[in-house]
């Protein structure tokens, strides 16, 4: 996933764009083609993951890629056309790291208007204690509270994550917490 | 919003794309460009909308733009980049309505992948029954459960939501629901 969003030209017939207001009322300025007037939206993007638990313990998966290498994160990845957000969030389990289970319910959507993104994780029970994790984990491990290593997670959004879950586990309710994170 | 998301030509340099698989292990074909490689994605877009209530009524407007002219529906537009799903709802609410309230608890969350999209409504507490409807909204009005044209919603979204919210009231509680449209 590139993370340069900057639109230079049309994507319908290549020639350049400029920023103007459209003519449809919109208040905000868009890339348009110069030659087509074909009008360019850049849209906040999705990213799905999960909360995968065994008994008292979370799995967390060590991440092989940048950014964040070698950070601990939950598994999540950028949600694919044609898919729901359960169906991306248990993709990107399966892929980041081999994991079995069965996806329950959402738990935290937050928005992060400083990168335009959204991130919606859901609990998901674990069937089995064995992973097999992609190219992109190095390592996949369950961790109790008392283990997580909450100096070296990856992602302010997977830190959020796992306060509310282990909150709402000793409260003994698991809700659906929507919040924003500057 | 145009809705033709085809990539025909590079963002970046003009030139045409070809769909192939990138070279960093994603396994699904992407517009790729065929002169400075550039990928391109097409994500999934976000929705962001409100219920707006009025002590037993609810607010709906007329739609005055297509798709779905002249049908009722809750005030909801495409999130935009660099504002938090629950500014998106509001931005839309004073858009379409013109309307004043307090945005309270994120109540649906919808996707539907057969267009690529994800829906989510929050509640919103009306301070005023005075309404200033934007040019994309015929009528601004406030309807009570058993006045809710049903069969004139322009969309499954607002027709789900709508007899959730009215559930949830019956029950005395209000949730956080999160499911699919097909
Ligand atoms: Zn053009
Ligand atoms: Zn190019």
């Amino acid at each position: 996933m590139s993370f340069d969003r900057t639109i230079r030209h049309c994507r319908q017939c290549g020639h350049p764009v400029a920023k103007r207001l459209p003519d449809d009322g919109d208040t905000r300025e868009r890339d348009i083609c110069t030659v087509c007037s074909t009008v360019h939206y850049i849209n906040p993007l999705n990213v799905v993951g999960t909360v995968p638990w065994w008994e008292d313990r979370i799995l967390l998966c060590k991440r092989n890629i940048e950014p964040r290498l070698g950070k601990w994160t939950l598994p999540a990845g950028f949600m694919e056309l044609g898919e729901t957000t359960a169906q991306g969030a248990a993709r990107e389990t399966v892929e980041e790291a081999g994991a079995q289970f069965e996806i329950e319910d959402l738990f935290t959507v937050m928005s992060v208007p400083r990168v335009g993104q959204v991130h919606l994780y859901y609990r998901a029970r674990l069937t089995s204690d064995q992973f097999d994790p992609g190219h992109e984990t190095q390592e996949a491990r369950l961790f109790r509270e008392d283990e997580i290593p909450w100096e070296e997670l990856a992602f302010r959004t997977v830190r959020e994550t796992l306060q509310r879950y282990f909150a709402d586990q000793r409260a003994g309710r698991f809700g659906t917490h929507a919040f924003d994170i500057e």
